[in-house]
């Protein structure tokens, strides 16, 4: 019952998919968007535990779906502070979900590689990370770049403008590492004391009007104003002067270039409201696209890899 | 998948219910009633959020079971302290649930008049109130006015009296408002405290006794202990000596007058224990009715309306 | 709807099960063992419900999947603070979920004979005891019993030495019983401020040495970390020299003996890390067999005894 050999199905993060394996998922993506929801479940009896040790709602809501339309038995698990946070215990809980019949299970997490770690001593299903502290956030940035390669057609040398946080953003990073791979050209912009030196390393810091002036795709990140309480709180209008998507940032835009942001949106804040449901936002269109790779990813998972 | 148009399905309360569409939901329940647990489902493939953001023990329940008997895959969101309670995010988690592909959102919320604001803005799943506030409790009223309909063949001329708590009642308002449609003869009794000129324009208040004595049906509504915990918490016993419905007052009301009870019960304050499955209570076919009526909503709602 | 009659189905704990009674549970398990994981369910529109007053994983996760497994429509109710917990409010929650169409509730509490009392009452679903404060934990001792029914072939006359904190374990007390029942020769062993006279006058108290030095199985208790932080908690390395059972100790056990935990497992403290996965350790085949046992238990509630 307990695979130990290679872990084909895990899924740590997109600095480890080739642009074959990504592409395999837009085609699968693409596949269980034209299913009809009523058909024959395609994985009936494959169980899948949630194992949620941090808040989240889109991204375990999306997951859920995503596990009920392929078919699958779903188990919720969210004690967000369980015993079985760290290191060894988390090995037992592992082990336990796979004597217990459950062959996939997604993550979220407060980091510290125990992912990684998890993957490496592979004691128990599959392994998919839906969002790993300030490292990783692998099925965000794969839905991202396939919301860009539905619009565009290709990836290959669009230029990407990530915007805010970048230091604390998990989505960043992903998204980062999954253009480079296909070849795009992304670039960062943001307030100078939310840099992020490693980031950097993979795509220039802009100035932010330089950075949107050129960009195909503008991607706002949200400003986590619970982790800036004390300093962004009360400037939350500050920030949106200064940093904000605004009507007025949008003209400066390509006429072609489309609006990311991986909710939940700040309205007001990274990004203006009108702009939420402006017809080059592909707001919500990231949220049902997030579906269909998460019904990907899983089913990766369940055949141990593409 | 977004319905902007008219929106048929909602529930917001039974103020907006004719006679025909209520009956129409009493022939719905009455099919249900008699369909084997065992069939095929009716609706599979079709999703719906139970979003709680207050707790509730029995009508979430009574959902999920109706729910699932229709076949649909339910999905629960029962985050208490919700980022998301308040407007304009509301909002946002209801499209997002849209483009998610969720239908139907049954909904229990604090109040504010936050279900007919997402009624009218229309961002998403079809809207089922499932308790709001001190505001309404469709499904409750409906499934009140179905234990009498069932039991009494119909409810024009009925003399209903609803006794206790009027001012905090959302339960008494969703009946008052379906039994005035139905030509019923409401009326109301309970502490001088905690009266409502509001329902007063729709039923005259009696004293106990007098509101019971000609009563084809006596609706105890339960003291919220909880809310009262100052003044009426050590008065339980006073309560009861006072408005609750007694051995001694069962005496008062016409012998074939049944009791009804929304539940949970307050056994000893607002009504005597073993008045709680006398023969003459419908209390817990309440519970059983709420089921079917629930899966008529539900179905109604998938339908966009009858 | 209401089963007023012998309650043959509940199971309170294991000292009312005859031998007969286990080995047909033990057969059924065997059976569900053998069967597909994607066959037709067997009990599809069945509704249990998970009620769960304590906090729980590893049982509450056992018997989510075998509740699927069965094809059970399964309810989760997990408010652990509940109004609900005591007396009259239980037996209220009892008959609401049996008007909802609950067949099963599966009960995890933290105690005082509410579940001997319900059952006494019988006022709706078919009970099961899913651990009972420090009362018993039947399904616990019935997944115990049937791996080394399994492993030896036969449970009369086999020594199994029970060590460590015996005051406050259900798991003790309710594979005392059923060892007792199948003819075995259970021996306790622990801390001697752990001891509890109840359980002496079912198996003799022995040092640990002498107690492991014949045993056939040796059942690991867990250490109650949480319960005696203030004495405990700094010293459980003391524990472990003392009590814990280390490579050492293992080779004072005839070779053939195997040793067993409930889970979850303090490594280093009640049980050294590297003995978990040890070729004689069961602990994850208790694990497995616990969803086998659980689908055989819930079966004979449905079927309202075997």
């Amino acid at each position: 019952m307990i695979d130990t050999g290679i872990r084909r199905g895990d899924l740590i993060d997109t600095d480890r998919l080739s642009i074959e394996e990504m592409k395999e998922l837009f085609r699968r993506a693409e596949f269980w968007r034209n299913r009809p929801k009523t058909e024959t479940p395609a994985y009936p009896g494959t169980y899948v535990a949630n194992l949620f040790f941090e808040p989240s709602t889109r991204t375990r809501l999306s997951f859920e779906v995503a596990e009920r339309r392929l078919g699958m038995e779903v188990i919720r698990f969210d004690e967000q502070t369980s015993s079985m946070v760290k290191g060894e215990s988390f090995y037992d809980t592992m082990r336990t979900l796979a004597f217990l019949g459950i062959e996939v299970a997604v993550v979220r997490h407060a980091g510290g590689g125990i992912l990684q770690e998890m993957s490496d001593r592979s004691p128990g299903p599959v392994l998919i990370n839906a969002g790993e502290g300030e490292g990783g956030h692998p099925t965000q940035g794969l839905l991202d770049l396939y919301t860009l390669y539905r619009h565009f057609g290709e990836l290959s040398g669009l230029r990407v403008a990530i915007v805010g946080d970048l230091r604390h953003s998990r989505v960043a990073r992903s998204n980062l590492w999954a253009l480079k791979t296909f070849g795009a050209r992304p670039v960062l912009s943001g307030p100078e004391s939310m840099r992020d030196p490693e980031l950097e390393q993979l795509a220039p810091y802009l100035p932010l009007e330089e950075a949107i002036r050129e960009a195909d795709a503008v991607m706002m990140l949200r400003v986590q104003l619970e982790r800036h309480r004390e300093t962004l709180f009360h400037s939350a209008e500050a920030y949106r002067r200064v940093y904000g998507l605004t009507g007025e940032r949008l003209e400066m835009m390509p006429p072609h270039a489309v609006i990311l942001h991986p909710g939940p949106v700040n309205r007001g804040v990274e990004i203006d409201s009108d702009l939420v449901e402006h017809p080059r936002s592909k707001i919500f269109t990231q949220m049902e696209n997030g579906v269909w790779i998460r019904m990907a990813v899983l089913e990766r998972a369940i055949q141990g890899g593409v």
